[in-house]
């Protein structure tokens, strides 16, 4: 596949990916018809729908058959996601006016609602992965979406994103360590990548050979892709990445570049990323969609 | 049962059920142990543990057999409870510095700890319920399970209590009519409720009638619970009460009291507990500790 189809495809994948998101959203209408609208804003301020996108393709390089199993769990992910933005930019956490150059929840709806709206999405992403089980026919299939709820609930919680989220605030401001930092980038952004893939190969039928595999190609990546971030904070122009840069200095934070310098921050990306392929070739994925997905990732420049 | 029995078993069954629930909190360790410990310390606040008691006497009261399916929802359900109180006492909420006498999680914590934890028990809820899923050995246990989580995920959410509060953050201050504040009270306070009935009814394989019956007993006991909560806040003092009365004034609120009057209050309170309790004679559980506990909620004096 070249680069340009590549690009193409993900385009396409991405657009048909917030469709089916937006069918599994509740309808704006009645008495709290302001929460919806708030969730709604959320949802759709912009994005690649990269963890739905995954468990996707996780899903069919597994030979997954039955879709409505694997779709309100693509929904809820990217529930979870969203929510966690929205209250990383209240003012008590981040502060951020802008995401993505539209105004943050809170800027819109006032703090209050943003509050609400973040724990109406957490919610709601776990009253919509529960409809998988309508779809259920086999006591094998409840205990497949029994068991993905299980990893939703783990990789988005204390031991999961929001274990991350918290190291990261208490770290703020402060000289921290590299484990600190290993831990804090494998919670906060390795865990749901690792749900995303995980899901879809537990959702597929796959076994525990796969869906370990697969979960550590998810904990490699999400590692390199935040230490990208990382370095493109301090190498791209604000222009290029669509938000301010150098945000990092500003706030104050120890990264993996702060720590480490951009030179072996480069080499240590390239690492990971070839760890994470080399993964995926030992499953014969290489020449997947997923596994181009992983590669743009990495060489990503903003 | 006598009054004092009543009280003796109340105080008894409470702190059982809060040694039990404290079991299913995460421990308190590792880089994340803050949040942990935020999350022990806003749920051991105190309280009377009333929904996971409802769940356990409904259960109980449909012949519900094994404990095990239940409990992990048991623990959910209070959780879910805790995190609505946690983020409603937030400054950009009710900016409350005391509840139960207790300093406020964001007072101890700070309030970007405060957000976080909130966030994470309401994670962990779910974390928590899924765990019944281990339990089960049959099709038909983990359809029970499933509908359970269905039920606690609703319940709790936009058409449920988070529904309610976002309708009464955006009534506060202003003149509202009686259908609103009918819709924030069913919300707002059955929904939770309902839940416990609900749940306590499915995990126990009660048939659909029984269980429509005790959710609807939820709902008309919720709805005078809240009333009886504006009386309280009119006519009770602040000693008695354990908090500032007076605070529904103070933050200009219109309640069920200012709308309709105190004594057309304390009238309604009386009709929607006699339709519960008759509600609980038609099942044949009129001598149950259940019913026992209605009737208190509705003669408490605090």
């Amino acid at each position: 596949m070249t680069k340009e189809v590549f690009g193409e495809q993900l385009k396409k994948k991405s657009e048909e990916i917030e469709q089916m998101i937006l069918l599994y959203l509740p309808k704006v209408e009645g008495f709290q018809k302001k929460i919806m609208d708030a969730m709604h804003y959320s949802l759709t301020a912009g994005g690649k729908r990269l963890r739905p996108l995954m468990m996707q393709e996780s899903f069919f390089l597994c030979n997954g058959k039955k879709r409505e199993l694997l779709e309100p769990f693509m929904a809820a992910l990217e529930m979870i996601h969203t929510y966690s933005l929205v209250h990383d930019d209240l003012p008590a956490m981040d502060n951020d006016e802008y995401r993505r150059g539209k105004k943050t929840t809170h800027i819109v709806y006032g703090e209050d609602i943003a509050i609400l709206t973040g724990d109406a999405l957490l919610n709601f992403a776990f009253e919509t992965a529960q409809k998988s089980f309508s779809f259920c026919e086999t006591l094998e299939e409840y205990k497949q979406v029994a068991e993905a709820m299980k990893i939703l609930a783990k990789k988005a919680g204390i031991y999961g994103m929001l274990g991350g989220q918290v190291v990261d605030v208490e770290a703020s401001g402060k000289e921290i360590p590299l484990s600190y930092i290993e831990f804090i980038y494998q919670l906060k952004t390795s865990a749901l990548l690792e749900a995303a893939l995980l899901i879809g190969a537990i959702l597929a039928g796959a076994d525990k050979e796969r869906q370990e595999k697969l979960e550590k190609a998810g904990t490699l990546i999400g590692f390199a892709f935040q230490i990208k971030d990382d370095i493109l904070d301090i190498s791209s122009t604000s222009e290029e990445l669509g938000k301010p840069i150098h945000s990092d200095e500003k706030n104050q934070k120890t990264t993996y570049v702060t720590l480490k310098g951009l030179e072996q921050a480069e080499a240590v990306v390239k690492e990971l990323s070839e760890q994470a392929i080399l993964i995926m070739e030992e499953m014969g994925f290489k020449d997947s969609f997923l596994c181009m997905l992983f590669q743009s990732l990495i060489d990503r420049r903003k």
